[in-house]
């Protein structure tokens, strides 16, 4: 199946500031979006990657995005869109013939059985609710359906297939559940993440931090 | 399969004091808990509450979990023990002789289809994290198993099954991931919910709040 993974390259994950410098924000949302494409491919699918503007390359040795992109070179392309999000999927949702996924960028706890668990449904339309009624992966197999992201995209898109007489079906994954936005998001990461975006916080010296009701995440100063 | 379902009947929720007051924290814990009990039998389980002390009646008529009881008489028995949640549950584990499934009283998103997801898995372990890190919901198969709740359970399961050399199934489920603890975490059974907690706060007037990044809830001051 083809798949798109719209990816913020301009100002990725703003309200993790509290934890996170511009340059790190940058770093780390490459990681994830790294972890999403590995196990988009690895389920054996192909990537469109709709970048809002070049991705470019990060300083970071070994960059993840390239190794990504180096290793599922056949499978990845990069197309850039830099109009809104709900614009831009609705712009290919409109050329697609055939079935459509889309998996957001920030969403690093996606494994490739995940992704298998969003392909296999036969519905027209097949959706993965987020934290908070937002809308983290979708499948389309329809070519009435179209997107509405933002303020509670969930509800909009199960009302949307109900109008549209559209067979639906919602995907209870906590995996797909979790889109890393908030710093309270990053202990799932480390709880429960596999991949680079896991090995990336741990780098930068976060570790999980016990003693509350839910598990937190501390940084260390001295993790160089 | 025997499922137990600790239920703290003297201090519920402490954490919903922001938007409950006492008395609607019991209440709503009670209709929370109706819903878990509901959704094991509807799968076709037995129960033991595992209440702190006598679960009595709620002044709200009808009162969600005396009706869960008439509805499912044959399968709920109730038994008071104060110990700890971990003492308790592992007094319980100690004497079992069969599988047994523990499944937390604040987890209104259950579904019986959800329950058949836990109970299908063959391991000697089947585990379902919260978010956060917490232990939502076991189905033990092997007497050498322990429990450890508070404090990064999931962990502690995880690396109490490979100490111990037994297979362990980690089930992907949203549903299963979301207990109620926060007043952030009300949202998702507006969203979500299909049972009596979530009638409980609409009728309390809790409504979905679009705006915000995530959805969260407002509360009307005059719903009586």
């Amino acid at each position: 199946m083809r798949f798109l993974v719209p990816f913020d390259v301009r100002e990725p994950k703003t309200r993790l500031a509290a934890v996170l410098d511009e340059s790190e924000r940058h770093s780390f949302s490459r990681a994830m979006c790294a972890d999403v494409l590995t196990a988009i491919c690895s389920a054996g699918h192909e990537i469109e990657l709709l970048a809002t503007e070049p991705v470019g390359y990060d300083t970071v040795d070994p960059d993840p995005l390239t190794v990504a992109f180096e290793d599922q070179a056949s499978r990845i392309t990069t197309i850039v869109d830099d109009r809104p999000l709900t614009e831009a999927v609705n712009a290919r949702l409109d050329e697609a013939a055939d079935p459509l996924g889309i998996v957001m960028a920030d969403m690093p706890l996606t494994r490739p059985e995940t992704i298998d668990r969003l392909t296999s449904s036969g519905t027209a339309v097949t959706i993965a609710p987020g934290l908070g009624g937002g809308t983290n992966a979708l499948v389309v197999r329809h070519s009435s359906f179209t997107v509405d992201y933002h303020h509670g995209s969930f509800q909009k898109h199960r009302r949307l297939a109900a109008q549209r007489d559209l067979s639906i079906d919602v995907v209870d994954s906590f995996r797909l559940a979790v889109d890393v936005d908030e710093p309270s998001d990053l202990v799932e990461v480390l709880l429960h993440g596999e991949g680079v975006a896991e090995s990336w916080l741990r780098e930068a010296g976060f570790r999980v931090e016990t003693g509350g009701n839910r598990l937190t995440v501390t940084r260390s100063t001295n993790h160089h």
